[in-house]
């Protein structure tokens, strides 16, 4: 199941408010269960390199069913997937990725933050995340 | 200028509501004066192969600040620039990307609309892009 | 032999008058004798997409050593080198790109102009060429 | 607001003079608010390999609004944002890139500077971007 772009685009302004409400400049992507792109916004004066950042750790964690921060424990130096990043035309391990999963517990895609500290990126994609089991 | 968020959001919700009365599935991306993703949505059932090309519309639109179907007009074999599609990573030029302008005449960003024929792709970029002013 | 960063600079910089002159915005790059990027001005208000388009250009003029005009002429369909501009990632084949030879005859660089008409371009970019003969 | 082409060349030049007087080959990046190629000089026999270094250092710099050296401290095995050089096709996280800001402390562009050392080289890019505030 993929999700639809009315959940596309609710996550990512339940994002966006969150980022607003905690006065964070932040890019917000949500790709569906293929990885591919479905909705993006990018906050005003929010960093440039941040689109990139917010696409790829959407993809990222929907490539690994997996939130990227937890991705990054095993991508160090001496890590058992270390530089996976270098894979799939680039990879984002550090926290801001997480799936969108619907009431049935099925990942139906994922949302990528960027632009605050990791922690605030991390919260603003869970929030926007778990926004669409309300609906 | 740059389109802020709230008209680049904007434009693309109108131009996804044309789309939904005109029963067209489109992908459809808003980019801003710096030629750099500002908003984007795809519909559901779209083409995957349109995500890229909507963006790529965009970007063309605002690169050369023109609509990408009068831009194909001079790439054609024996066209006075054929071949250009070939730089700045890819370009598109049929039609379907349009620049978006403020109420000074100022070109702020482009709308890039793609899935459906380029007579509709063309006809929904523009009715986006024009959405702006009546704010 | 290689054009000095003086001569670039002072090739660039004449390039830039003479299109001021003519009231054209373009953006104007030298490349030295291997091709690599020596010198670059964008003009203000000059098209993003002409960039990649005027580096491109002082690029594949020296890869072949040829206006890149007249490269154009060979790479049309039915042409003898059809679609060379696949080639070295991505060349630019439609006039604005020229030669840069010293006062021995020896082709020592290249210049790419872009942001005008092909005529335009063409004129700008062989004014840049030719005025580090008068140093 | 963006850098002028004017501010961006006389940057390049008071970091080229910075450099002679410092005895250091280097290559010189200006990019815009955008983060687009603003202006560029590659000093005689400096390195070949610089020259993308230094425009992706200026990127680097606008796209997160930073010293690249003090992007570097984020990036290293263990820290927060690890790899992140994987992105934006490419990101540079030494010293040598730095933002560019005007009278009024808006961000202008910014300047990357490659071929010495990475003290000389965040010192060159320092004495570029400062200059044009004398103007």
């Amino acid at each position: 199941t993929d999700i639809t772009d009315k959940y596309a685009l609710s996550a990512v302004l339940a994002a966006k408010e969150k980022a607003e409400s905690m006065d964070v400049l932040v890019n917000i992507a949500v790709v569906d269960a293929g990885a591919n792109l479905k909705a993006f916004i990018r906050m005003d004066n929010s960093f440039l390199g941040s689109i990139d950042v917010a696409i790829k750790k959407a993809k990222t964690s929907r490539y690994f069913n997996i939130d990227t921060g937890d991705l990054g424990k095993l991508t160090q130096p001496g890590g058992i997937i270390y530089n996976i990043e270098l894979s799939n035309n680039g990879l984002v391990s550090f926290p801001g990725g997480v799936p969108i999963t619907n009431k049935e517990g099925e990942i139906i895609g994922a949302i990528g933050v960027s632009g605050g500290t990791i922690e605030e990126d991390h919260k603003i994609a869970s929030f926007g995340a778990k926004s669409i089991l309300k609906n």
